[in-house]
Order: C-alpha cells, then structure tokens, then sequence
C-alpha cells in the first residue's frame, strides 16, 4: 500500500512530522519549516497539507494548491485575499484550543472573585485582611462567539454555576447556554453580564463592536476578556470604560498589533492586564489527533469538521 | 400548631434569624449574638441549637444541654474538651464549604499553570513575553482529606482532567478519586503528586503531618496548598521545603495561630502566598437551607448529615 503523503508546513514541521509517523505509520510527511526549502516535484505530490495559513498562503500564491488543507490555527484571515484560490477544501482548527482557552479564562475570572491581587498586595504589608471571597454561582457570564470554543468554554464554566448567555450568528438553542443572542442584540446581552467574553474571530462583522456605545450598555462593574481578536475592541473607547469604572478591569490577550506596541496605553492602564496572546497555546499532540480524526474523515468522504465556507468567512 | 424553638447562635445572629423566619414560618429563632445575653428560661425551652461552637462551648459549660446542636463551621475541636458533655447529637457544617473551597483551590491551581504572577511581572515591565501556559489535563492532584469538602472540590477538578487520588481514613473506593490511600501511606501518596492540598481537620492523628520527612517524599517542584487546619503544617520545616526548591510554592489559608502573628517568616518568604482564612466564607443562605434540611432528617427520625462520632472525634 502506497503511503499517504501529508505536507506538514509549520514552524516545527520535524516536531510535527515524527509525531505523526509514530501515531501513523501510514502517512509519509513531508516537513517544510519554510516554503523556500521545498522542491516543486515534492509539493505536486502532496494533496493533503497541515499547518499553518501563513506558509500555505505562500505556496497557494505561487500557484499550488491541496485538495484539502487542514490549519494548525482556528484563524483564517491570511488565506482570505482576493487572489488566493478558494477552490479545496479549508478546516479551522477546532476542539483543540477549547480546554486551554477555558483554562485561562477561569483562572482569571476565579482570580477576580477571589482577589487574588488583593490578598497579594495584603501580604506584601503584612496584612491580615479577611474579606469574603466571591464566588461564580449565580454570576452573569456572556461569551461573545458562541462556536466550538466559546461553547467548550462555558462548559467549563456550567459547574460552578455561572448562568451562561451566549452570541452567535443565528439566534437557536445552544447547550449549555440558557439563551443565545444574535450579534445585533449584543448590546442587550452586555446589560446583565457580569463577565463578558470576547472569542469572536476577525471579519467584518465583528469589528469594532466593543466600542463607547456598547459599554455605555454593559452593567457598572462588569469584567471584560478579549481572547478572540484584537479588531473587535476599539483601543481607547475601552480604556476610558476601564477608567471610568463602567468596566471593573478588562483582560486582553489578542491586539490591533502584535507584539503590542511598548507605547500602547494598554500596558500601563490600571485594571487592565495585558498577556502575549497565549490563551490558545497550539499542543502539537491534541493537533495531530484532530488532524488524523479528519483524515479519516476525508479519506471515507464524510463532512470535515471545522470546514470553512469561504462565502461567509468563517 | 407550637413553633419549634431555636436557639441561633452567631454573631449574625439576627441576620440567621430573619432568614430563617422567611424560609420556615413554623420556626421560631431565639437569635443569640453573645452567650450572656441569654435568660436561662429561654435556654431551657431550646432543645435544638443552630450556630458556632465557641458560644455554644459557654453553654454547655454553663450546664445547658441541646438534643442537637447544628453548627455553621466544619471544625468541632472547641466542643471536644473533656469537661463539657457528650450526650447529645451534634452535626457539623457540610456540603456548604465544598464549592467556595473548590473556587479557592482551583483559582491557585490555574493561577499557577497559567502563570498569572509572571505574566503580571512582565506586563510591569512592558516585556511581551509569550511563553506557554501549563494546564491541569494530566496533573495529579491529591487531596489530602477526602472527605465531603474534599470530594466536593475533586469534583471540581474533574472535568480539567486532573488525575485525582486521594487520602482518608480507610482506604475504601470514593468517587472521583483514580486511588484512595490512607493517612499512614501519605509518603507513598505525595510522591507523584504535582499538587497536594491538605483539607485535614485537627486532630490528634494529622498534627505535624507535613514535617522536613515528608518534603523529602515529594515530587520536587510539587505545589502545596493547606486549607485544612495550620497544626498540620510544621512551619518551618514548610519553609525549608520551599527555600529549597521542593516545592515549587504554597499558598496557606490556615495556621498554628490567627491571625498570622506580624513576625511570622510566612509572610515574605518567597513562593508562600498568606490568605487570612478565607478560603471557607459563611454563606448564611447555604447554611439556613443545610439546617432545615437536617432539621427535617431530626424531626422524621432520619440520620442526620455531618454526624460527630465523638470517640472518632470527627
């Protein structure tokens, strides 16, 4: 049986490629760390690609293509242009980032409820200080993006007794949300939320939308995350929220640019935290699983998940 | 219809009262805030008591004696001197700790894969720093104390895919622990754990138990968390153990004495988080509902929860 060949097109692409012949002996890799390296006569013979958009951007530019790429990313933005072909089969990757992003979206919103910096600041001046924690039952949390991530997450949030809220493009019932709004009703869902999480991915529609006019809507004191994209926020419109306190503090992990600029207000603005775009940290062994749960997929003809409609942008 | 009589004991007394009054009309609190201000007439008619064991502590002193005695805290030591008396059916708090001692434990255990303090650090500095976070998939957790507050806060861990073992008096199988060793084979037991979270009550039996011999049992970099009781802890030799490196850090909510005296070398050693005995708020709706549900259990005959084995003294 003639082994299926698999262009791996990743910055660890050997990491990826000897991951992949130990779970598969099946497949031959073909690691490409960076598109220069790879000779034409081996890229033609390769239909499946895995990896990352900005690689494949390159080889889809000069003119080869794959029957289907599955991404490494859950971001499709640098496949989009207008002179990249549209015509193969394109998967996100998804299931993969939702536990991570879960994770540090309860570490922070436990560490809000129990005033993990306080308790710090208080030991740091020998102070015994015992204010009662809070705690997340009961607690309005919307997620903004209700897709396979933002769905994993509030699941990790449903045991603690958080009432979950989602959005998402089309208004229909999404366990374990107990309601889901569409994107133009975002400014009702923020009037309740005492968390507001952003994990929505960069298009059109959703730029821009945390601006002056949509805080003016949220509930005082509300705790805002962006784990989605930078785009979605307007820079200064949520700083002067921060500072006005109609937004209690606000966690950012994804900018307009990264890395952020050292002369960006974010850096040193009070109650907001700024991390380098860590919440969904790629781990290559849950990537190779994914990518060969697919190809199982499509090797029996059955839907990929995570398929991209390249009409919609998503 | 004659109401029951009961004598609320706390320092919110009349805060117990009033909820108690609005949930269960056929109740009739006699709130107590302090034990003198208490007539003997009144006592004498309470044959069920609800409150803190210091005041009730006077009491039975006094030469006043309960049916039952509900108490709001877990602990039970003040009652267990041998002057005071027996012979009556006492209940400690439970199944009301588990989910704010969950949200304690697990707001460190993220905190710590997800770097928080570093990420903080950083941010002070302007420095973009994207190294990974951790994450719980995998770690082992022991709970040392796996008890009804214990099981509650593995139950919480669970779903992160936290390996859970843990330790209690015999060893006997208790869900969602993988293992249960008991308190003799805490050695063994530490020896993997990359967290170990002591949920001990005081006793005779777990005084000293986390001493200089145990440390050198530990996985080192293992993660130390005491939300059980501070007599548990030798405090210096915990100090040793994470000067040292073998554990990776602590974070402590109880101790020999509180509040932590001002000299206490807790306070800035470095990797020691100090709270100051929060870890297990009273919430009084939590504690009104566990009353009446065990007030219904006394008055049908039924075994009540919490039960106090006095010779076991637990």
């Amino acid at each position: 049986m003639q082994r299926t060949k698999v262009l791996v097109l990743n910055s660890r692409a050997y990491d990826y490629a000897s991951l992949l012949k130990s779970q598969a002996p099946w497949i031959e890799p073909v690691p490409v760390e960076e598109h220069a390296t790879v000779p034409s006569s081996k890229l033609l013979q390769c239909k499946i690609w895995f990896g990352e958009p900005n690689i494949a951007a390159v080889l889809l530019q000069k003119g080869f293509k794959p029957e289907w790429l599955q991404l490494t990313w859950a971001g499709i933005n640098r496949l989009m242009p207008s002179d990249l072909p549209k015509d193969y089969l394109l998967t996100r990757a998804v299931g993969v980032y939702g536990q991570v992003m879960a994770e540090y979206v309860l570490s922070y919103l436990l560490a809000n409820e129990q005033q993990l910096q306080y308790r710090r600041d208080e030991q740091s001046r020998f102070h015994w200080s015992p204010s009662k924690p809070g705690t997340l039952r009961g607690k309005n949390v919307l997620i903004v993006g209700a897709g396979s991530i933002g769905t994993e997450i509030a699941r990790f949030i449903q045991p603690f007794g958080g009432r979950l809220v989602g959005v998402a493009n089309h208004q229909r019932p999404i366990p374990p949300f107990e309601h889901v709004y569409t994107l133009s009703e975002l400014p009702q869902a923020v009037a309740s939320a005492d968390y507001i999480i952003n994990v929505l991915p960069d298009t059109p529609c959703t730029r821009d939308v945390y601006s002056a006019a949509l805080f003016e809507n949220v509930k005082r004191g509300a705790f805002f995350i962006n784990i989605g994209r930078g785009t979605s926020v307007v820079d200064h419109d949520l700083i002067v929220a921060v500072e006005s306190g109609q937004l209690s503090g606000a966690v950012l992990d994804v900018f307009r640019k990264e890395p952020l600029p050292q002369t960006h207000q974010f850096w040193n603005t009070k109650n907001i935290e700024v991390t380098p775009h860590v919440a969904g940290p790629e781990i290559p062994e849950l990537m190779v699983q994914m990518f060969l749960d697919n190809l199982s997929r499509f090797q029996s003809g059955e839907k990929l998940d995570g398929l991209v409609d390249f009409n919609a942008g998503y």
